[in-house]
C-alpha cells in the first residue's frame, strides 16, 4: 500500500504523482492543506520534520520525504519504465536538470518563504508576486539555455523518453502558468512540456485534476 | 583530469571537494569569485547556464553542474568508499537528508537571492542577515529533529560511515557558523559535524583551507 500526503498545487507532490502513474503503481493521496497550515499540525510534523509535502508511506516503512529522493527510490524499486538513463554521464545530466528546478528555483517560492516575505519582511502583495514570477522565469530561462544548446535534448529533456528532469520541468512550468509567467519565448521548454502533458500519466497528475483542487484555480 | 570551477565559501563547492578527497581523486580548482560577479562572465555562463558553482569537467566530457548530481556521479564511477548505502530504503533516507539542505535551505541564502533582497526588495543589511540566519537555523533545527529521532543515525547521519547527507550537513553548519548562527542547542548536528571535520578529507575541503580564502573570514 502506498499512501501519500500531498497538496493539489504542490510541485513536489505533482512530480511524485507523475512517477507513480508512469510506473502503474496504485496509491492513495491525502491532502494536506498548505494554505490552511495543516502541514504545521503536530501529527503531521511527527511524520515530516520539515512540515512540507509530500510524505509517502510505502507499506509499513518509515515515512519518506523529499520528492527527488522518492523519485530515485521508485526508480530503483520499480524500474519499469526507467526514469533515469543507463549510463552515469547521462544520469548526471538528467539529475542536474532536475536539480535546477527542485534545488534552486522551486524552494524560493514555497509557502514558508512567501510567508516570511509577507510577515517578516512586510513585502507588499505586488512585490511578493514579482518575486515569485522572477524566480519561476529565471529557472525556466536557464533551462531553455541548456535544453536548446545541449545535443542530448530530444522529444524530452534527455532523449525520447521522460526522465525525472521532465517531471521537474513540467511541475515548474505548470506552477509558473498559475502566476501568468510569460514563457512564450522559451520554445524548447514549451515543446517538452506539451510532449509531457500529452501523456496520460502526466495529465492525470496535473494539479487541476486533483479532487481537492478548487473549481477556479 | 578533473577540473573544478568553484569558490572557497560556496557550500556546493565544499561538498564536491569533500567527495573528491574521500575518493582520493586529484583535481584542480579554479576559483570563480562570486562576490566579484565572475560567475556572470559570458565565458563562464557558456559552461554553466545557471551562473553558479561548482562546474566540473571530467576529462573531455561536457561540463557537469549541480553538486548533488556530481556527488551521485562520483559515487557511481568511483565507488570506493561509497557515499550512499547499499539498500534502496537507506539511500532514500540519505538523499532525503541531503536534499533538506541542498534543495530547501541552502538555495535561500545564495548570492543571487541576497542580491534580489538588497537590490530589488531594498531590504536593510540587518534584515538580510536575519533572513540568512533564519533559514540556516531552520534547516539545521529540522535536521536535529530528524537525526535525533531516527534510529538509523549513528556516528554520522546514516550509520557509521560518511554519506552525501554528511557532506550536505557539514557544508551547511560551516556556512551557518560564518553568520554566527547559534546551534549550541542542536547536539546531534554538532556531534556529527565534529565527527566529519575530524576526517582529513573533510578538513582539507573546508572553505577556510582554500588558497583563495581571505585571511580574515
Amino acid at each position: 500500500m502506498i499512501k501519500m500526503y500531498g497538496f493539489w498545487r504542490s510541485a513536489a507532490s505533482f512530480r511524485v504523482r507523475i512517477a507513480l502513474n508512469l510506473k502503474g503503481l496504485a496509491y492513495e493521496e491525502e491532502m494536506i492543506d498548505l494554505d490552511g497550515g495543516e502541514q504545521n499540525a503536530p501529527d503531521y510534523v511527527a511524520k515530516n520534520a520539515q512540515a512540507s509535502v509530500p510524505t509517502v508511506f510505502f507499506d509499513d516503512q518509515p515515512p519518506m520525504t523529499q520528492s527527488l529522493a522518492i523519485l530515485e527510490y521508485l526508480d530503483e524499486r520499480h524500474p519499469v519504465p526507467r526514469l533515469l538513463p543507463d549510463d552515469a554521464e547521462s544520469r548526471a545530466r538528467v539529475r542536474s536538470i532536475a536539480l535546477m528546478f527542485a534545488a534552486d528555483h522551486h524552494p524560493l517560492i514555497v509557502p514558508r518563504v512567501r510567508r516570511y516575505l509577507t510577515e517578516t519582511l512586510k513585502v507588499s502583495d505586488e512585490a511578493r508576486t514579482d518575486w515569485i514570477r522572477y524566480w519561476f522565469r529565471e529557472g525556466l530561462r536557464q533551462a531553455q539555455e541548456r535544453l536548446s544548446a545541449e545535443p542530448e535534448t530530444g522529444r524530452f529533456c534527455h532523449g525520447d523518453q521522460p526522465t525525472i528532469a521532465d517531471l521537474c520541468l513540467v511541475s515548474q512550468v505548470v506552477g509558473a502558468r498559475g502566476f501568468q509567467v510569460d514563457i512564450l519565448d522559451l520554445p524548447t521548454v514549451s515543446r517538452i512540456t506539451a510532449s509531457c502533458l500529452d501523456i496520460d500519466a502526466f495529465a492525470r497528475a496535473h494539479p487541476h485534476n486533483q479532487p481537492s483542487a478548487p473549481a477556479s484555480h
